[in-house]
């Protein structure tokens, strides 16, 4: 299958919105094995929605379409469906009653803006929505399926994954994936490991890299159903976890706050941090995953150095001696944390994020981060480049990355070696 | 000025990579009055890259091409430029000698395949690239002006910005904009009250919507120089801050956090957070301004029970009658910690961000948010919906924006309202 996703809205391209609605679709798409012709994006014109639906269609057996059914004069995706399909508006009845029943329930007074949201083309099949107002539209433009969905992303998500996504992967046929998160390793050097995956790849088995600053998730593929592709795709993913063996974190698609909650839950371990430069991220990181107050007791955000002495005990000569950002500071905030939180592993960190704050010494990007267990505490040193996101970004991973290798060291002790 | 972004690479289409390189160009030329007319995301095909250009150079001035300019074999974009221009590759000496000494600079020894990255289409004047090795190109398609740039987000806006933007901005003539932020109206309701600006709008005078969980952002632009421009986009102004005063909670073109620090340092007030189901994200969204330091003393991310007792002093007794989802709590854990860190104001938040732990009386999306300082302490209650990330986005928006609102009650008190 093949599809095109096209983004309507001006606030797309003037900057104001980063385009996620696209990725998020595009994932969606490649792991179903449809393949992802193009991603447009174009403003709030009626004519031009048109004709792009219309072009896409034609190269496409799939066009997922999203914005523009907002409330707003601005918001003509509809009307250019119209147009297409030669129908009227008309209020679906079904999507109205749920629009009444939310706005009763919050004890808002529905206007008639509101109202309108019900609106949908009279060609079109309709997805009601149970996470906003505007129902998702779904018809035919010669051998094409459309789905036009609203732009808020939890709206797009929720309508997608319920009402469409079963039907497309049930058509998409016989398909295998496997996804492996490596770290620590750079992309041409896992390109050379891995040149021998080169010969077992075509068209129906795949190997996509994909580097994120949480590391590189290795993405293997099956699509079609010849014996030879099935052969192929387990010799491909038996060179993968032999040649890449030291560098795979986990073999599940999973944010590494996922796995780290899996491998402490399953031992019974908790986890604790002391954040200085990262501000909170490695805290956000967490608790992104449901469940996490199982194993994740807390933290601390201590950004000024009163902070670090109030809640850590960080004695204030260490502070004035090495200062802030120092291996002391990195191992006593470890320590502290795990003291007042009775956590069996804590991690810290401590940097400077820039832009200001470098020295000759240590210059922006420097991060110490700090591990204390039942084994003792232990901090690293780290460069994370000039850019403040980035350095803030690579040092959560990293920081995850060391919590990981500590409960494996941890495990070691206890003699549970092979354990994940 | 119309402008058309070409971003080129297959991790665009399988969603492995969020699209930020054309947001933030699209943010770059809108502020210079460059029109965007759409942002096309294409692979890696050589013969596609080509048609794309050459349709973009029909309805464009200025052509945008990102991506598509590594080592890699995949990387055809220059191949595709010499296809289009009927030239060949040839090696830009002025790149080959930038690419050796920042190779030397590291001591890396210089491999063919980095040496290939000098290699620039005879028939393009060569843009320096000294954020890394592949340098830009620029040529003309019939009457359009192309620039195609690598696809590294740091490459991509170093060359933009020094060697581009300049001559577009003093192309682009004589335009003027001006942003405010609301926060606490949904957008159809702000659209009503702004009514009386849509017979002041064309395709010279401007307004756009641009909606995020921290608010509602306004873009009033002039983009022509006839005086009645002038007259509507002055009105325009005036029916926006008179209309939406009770919304606006800035005029400048800034994140929440940032406006934040500047009413703290102005007044040299200092803040301090106490995280439960926002898990840091507060932490993260304040210390993402740098300079936060001069006004964030830190805080806590006390996501178990136990962690609420520690660090906050919070009551067992009042976690046992009242839950940790409560106004008890809430109402606690920002007195614990304004006191534990002597900050003047200080937030916190609890409150059950999902998919578990909701209950009748309290279900998914109940958030509790605190506020203390010397005017004492209060809690609210919010239903933030039932989607974990956008629960835990909204309460870091909601808890940002009392704090901006306790910054103004405790300055009525003292004696200074007026100032921002």
């Amino acid at each position: 299958m093949r599809s095109t996703i096209i983004s309507i809205g001006d606030e797309l391209l003037v900057g104001q919105v980063v385009n996620t609605n696209a990725s998020w679709l595009g994932d969606q798409l490649t792991r179903i094995g449809c393949r992802v012709l193009r991603v447009d994006a174009i403003g709030d014109e009626r004519g031009l929605i048109r004709r792009e639906i219309e072009e896409a269609a034609r190269r496409s057996d799939i066009v997922i379409v999203s914005g523009g059914l907002g409330p707003t004069h601005d918001d003509v995706t509809r009307e250019a469906i119209c147009d297409m399909l030669g129908c009227d508006l008309r209020i679906d009845e079904e999507q109205l009653r749920r629009i009444e029943k939310r706005f009763a329930e919050r004890g808002i007074e529905l206007n008639e803006r509101s109202r309108r949201q019900a609106l949908a083309p009279s060609g079109c099949r309709t997805l009601p929505n149970d996470y906003g107002s505007a129902p998702g539209l779904a018809f035919g433009v010669g051998e094409a399926n459309v789905f036009a969905l609203p732009g808020v992303p939890s709206e797009m998500k929720g309508i997608f994954t319920d009402q469409i996504l079963p039907d497309l992967a049930a058509a998409a046929g016989d398909i295998e994936q496997k996804t492996y998160l490596t770290f620590g390793i750079t992309e041409s050097a896992l390109a050379d490991l891995l040149a021998d995956t080169i010969p077992l790849l075509g068209p129906d088995v795949t190997l996509a890299y994909l580097p994120s600053p949480g590391g590189i998730r290795l993405r293997a593929m099956r699509l079609g159903s010849a014996s030879d592709a099935h052969e192929r795709y387990r010799r491909l993913l038996q060179t993968i976890t032999t040649a890449a063996a030291a560098w795979i974190i986990t073999d599940r698609d999973e944010p590494v706050a996922a796995l780290l909650g899996r491998m402490l839950t399953e031992r019974g371990l908790t986890l604790a941090t002391a954040e200085s430069c990262t501000g909170g991220l490695i805290g956000a990181a967490l608790t992104d995953i449901p469940g996490s107050s199982a194993y994740y007791l807390g933290g601390t955000v201590t950004y000024a150095d009163g902070a670090k002495v109030q809640f850590l005990d960080v004695e204030e000569d260490l502070l004035r001696l090495h200062g802030a950002v120092s291996e002391e500071v990195a191992r006593a905030m470890a320590l502290g944390i795990r003291r007042k939180t009775g956590a069996d592993i804590a991690v810290s960190v401590t940097g400077i994020a820039g832009p200001g704050g470098g020295s000759t010494e240590k210059p922006v990007g420097t991060v110490w981060i700090g591990v204390a267990s039942s084994r003792g505490v232990e901090a690293r040193r780290y460069l994370f480049g000039r850019e403040r996101e980035y350095v803030r970004q690579r040092a959560v991973s990293q920081a995850l990355a060391l919590v990981r290798e500590e409960v494996l060291a941890v495990d070691r002790i206890a003699g549970h070696e092979g354990a994940i």
